[in-house]
């Protein structure tokens, strides 16, 4: 089996929960597997002058309207704007790495139930509790998650994978990295398809 | 015939004059014609915070490396970026609009003309007289497109132009609306056709 994709994305990211719901079937296809790879937009942001979509003048409006408009395209039906957006998700994202490290299909299995949480069910994911209760249901157990959000070594590793992702280039979420090729947006998964499948053009 | 596909653009954009070669192909397939818009980016992205792709930290490379290969991905195979980028796109947008009053089907082919001499040929079409010596090969006269330059009608018309694009919510290049519904990017032509196909989803 070839490498898996790495799979960079922050949990406050609305094409990012649409594109983590069609990359596994993406990397599946043409024998990959998928390493998920939570990160910070916002510190990364600071580096590129970027802002959260929904709040730049007139790219606002629009960026609300393709959401909704590219859930449905890809088929991705259950999709709303979160009521509170967007969200720190250090919460979240810590979680996610702790338990990848104890057991990385359950962590998979969490990061699904957290998006959908936030992007299906409205529910603001950023409280610490909330996510340990999403965990807990998820089988993780909740007193572990919870001493996981505040743990010094939890917060320096998810402060490493934020700075190898900008060592890498990541600047965006979802971004996609196929054999060292870099795809940014749910918008290059056609090229990053192709790329699979011929290992280039 | 169904109204004509609006499709808004800089010439001093990439991703537009990609675009500019496979829009007219989209509309055709669908029975539609294309209204072409210069705009200047500039000026909108005073209002945006935005900057160009090639000058942001992070995204400038990747950006590099996704304007070629995006290129071939869409077969457009004649394509490299030029050594002068940015550019200021005042005068090859002054004489379109210009010719446009006069004889749109010319002007149609003087935005490709000038598109291709940018990001083909690696002209510098910002340079009035440049630009003024690619609309004499197209067939205009070349006194009256120097003079339109900087005749006070022909810039207002650009500036209203701007501000109707604005108003429009246009924020980028190539921006496309069909039927009111809009489509920023060149990645969004899967949408717009979608949309073209079947009215929308």
């Amino acid at each position: 089996m070839s490498a898996p994709i790495d799979f960079y994305f922050d949990f406050s990211s609305p094409y990012g929960y649409l594109a983590s719901e069609k990359i596994e079937a993406l990397a599946a296809k043409h024998g990959r597997g998928v390493d998920w790879h939570p990160i910070m937009l916002g510190v990364i942001f600071k580096q590129t002058g970027a802002a959260p979509l929904t709040m730049i003048p007139l790219k606002g409006d629009y960026s609300r309207r393709d959401m909704a408009r590219s859930a449905r395209f890809h088929g991705v039906e259950a999709f709303r704007m979160p009521s509170k957006f967007p969200i720190p998700s250090q919460a979240p994202a810590r979680i996610v790495l702790w338990q990848k490290q104890r057991g990385p299909a359950l962590a998979v299995n969490l990061i699904h139930a957290l998006y959908r949480a936030f992007f299906v069910d409205d529910i603001d994911i950023s409280a610490p509790d909330i996510a340990v209760a999403i965990a807990a249901k998820c089988g993780v157990d909740s007193a572990a998650a919870r001493a996981a959000i505040d743990d010094p070594a939890v917060k320096d590793a998810l402060k490493q994978e934020n700075e190898q992702a900008i060592a890498r280039g990541v600047f965006g979420s979802p971004f996609i990295v196929v054999d060292e090729e870099p795809f940014w947006g749910l918008d290059r998964f056609d090229q990053a398809e192709r790329w699979l499948a011929t290992g280039g053009w």
